[in-house]
């Protein structure tokens, strides 16, 4: 069991948006994506993952993606690291099932946030933090599930089948018209860039590297993990394919009736 | 001088969020789009327009569009005719500059939802109104203002040659991409369509018929004015159009190294 890419630094975000992050469940696995911008006030602006992955190889894959105030949700990784290492009644290498997990991460997160709470309030600074976790432990179905800063959870579902943190809104739309629980996994994980492209291209506090994760059902190991820089060919080429065909698709509207020639007659 | 569309009914909005009204400022001219559902619970939808337009022909043309609480919107409206009915020293028909009509309605809005706000925070209700105004004034160029709920009011620049108001991430997207001060109007009226159209799918509160009003300029005068509704023919072909290009950039996009065969290469 282990926690990758745990981050140790005190900052304290003062905007309550500052991230996106989003997880897409589908058939074949779970694919989960985020940005890993950072900020306390536009003078401090730095680079964090907000991807957390915890894994015993064999038993159970989990994947825990934060926004909200990096202090908060770092005490959560902290915490969640402290129960492990220390072999806590409650912890993730022993929970039974994943709602399990996301119950335990709540109340971690209600409880550090009521910790500092009042001095925050005192600067109208909030100690909210939201988390997604997703997984599957050895035996069960796949899971992924949204923990609400209250510490209650809600399970993305076949209507839903994905669910997203932070500065969700520019990115939803592509959602809504390309995932469904047949979508393939690599798909997903297109879609899932995309989504962060348009997020970042309206909203400059989402920024790169952008951190993919793809979990390929009943494998219980990380089957690809990627890391999309600016200038990350990968990265660069489907931004320019996205952006080419969004315009290919917006010169093949309609026209209106009163506009001549008509070249799609 | 006259008043198209407006509305009386005495409805208070629960939600602040109800609506998307959206206007752009380009070299031929404006173009300015809205949906038309208003919301007091989910047992109490209808359906009101948004638009509301002030034209003396030759002269001056102004459209005003409205989100936020309706009962304000409407009080806004109907003290811009009233004051228009009786030639007050300020209105519609005397304003020398287009943001001297900005800082009216914005006056006028602060005013009004002073009057209402005591009892309506009784009932956690907000007052509060937002506005877009866009018009000409002969001999000026073409303006454009986004009017806050405080009465202050910003314009369209170069740079962001679009306001919005209501629910306004879902349609930024394509608006970022799309719109420059360059763009034709009839292709700015089809991005406006699309911003929509993806607002909708994301958010039902916001919902048709979809109002689109087109001013050319210099010309004093409404050039276009539509009222789309579901089962309006360029509606649904302008919509199934860009839903089909969507998924055809999507399905471009380029694959991942470990994925065989590339369709791409």
């Amino acid at each position: 069991m282990q926690i990758i890419e745990h981050t140790f630094s005190r900052i304290t975000a003062e905007q309550p948006i500052m991230t996106y992050c989003l997880a897409i469940k589908v058939n074949d696995g779970l694919v989960f994506a985020s940005d890993s911008r950072t900020n306390a006030g536009v003078d401090y602006i730095n680079t964090y993952s907000k991807m957390h992955t915890f894994t015993l190889p064999g038993d159970r894959v989990m994947v825990l993606l934060s926004s909200g105030n990096l202090a908060t949700t770092q005490a959560v990784i902290n915490a969640l690291r402290r129960d492990l290492d220390e072999d806590a009644e409650t912890n993730l290498g022993k929970v039974h099932y994943l709602f399990d997990a996301a119950q335990y991460i709540g109340r971690l997160s209600q409880r550090i946030q009521a910790e500092h709470a009042t001095a925050l309030l005192a600067h109208n600074i909030s100690a909210e933090a939201s988390f997604i976790l997703g997984g599957q432990i050895r035996g069960q179905p796949l899971q992924l599930y949204l923990i609400y800063p209250e510490g209650n959870y809600i399970s993305a579902s076949d209507d839903t089948p994905f669910v997203q943190i932070g500065e969700t809104k520019y990115g939803k739309p592509i959602l809504d018209r390309v995932i469904r629980t047949a979508t393939t996994l690599e798909d997903s994980a297109r879609c899932a860039l995309v989504s962060l492209d348009s997020t970042m291209r309206s909203n400059i506090s989402v920024g790169p590297p952008v951190e993919l994760l793809i979990y390929k059902k009943d494998t219980l190991g990380i089957t690809q993990r990627l890391s999309l820089h600016n200038n990350t060919p990968l990265f660069i080429s489907l931004q320019k394919s996205w952006n080419d065909g969004i315009r290919r698709a917006f010169s093949r509207l309609p026209r209106f009736d009163w506009e001549f020639p008509d070249p799609t007659k």
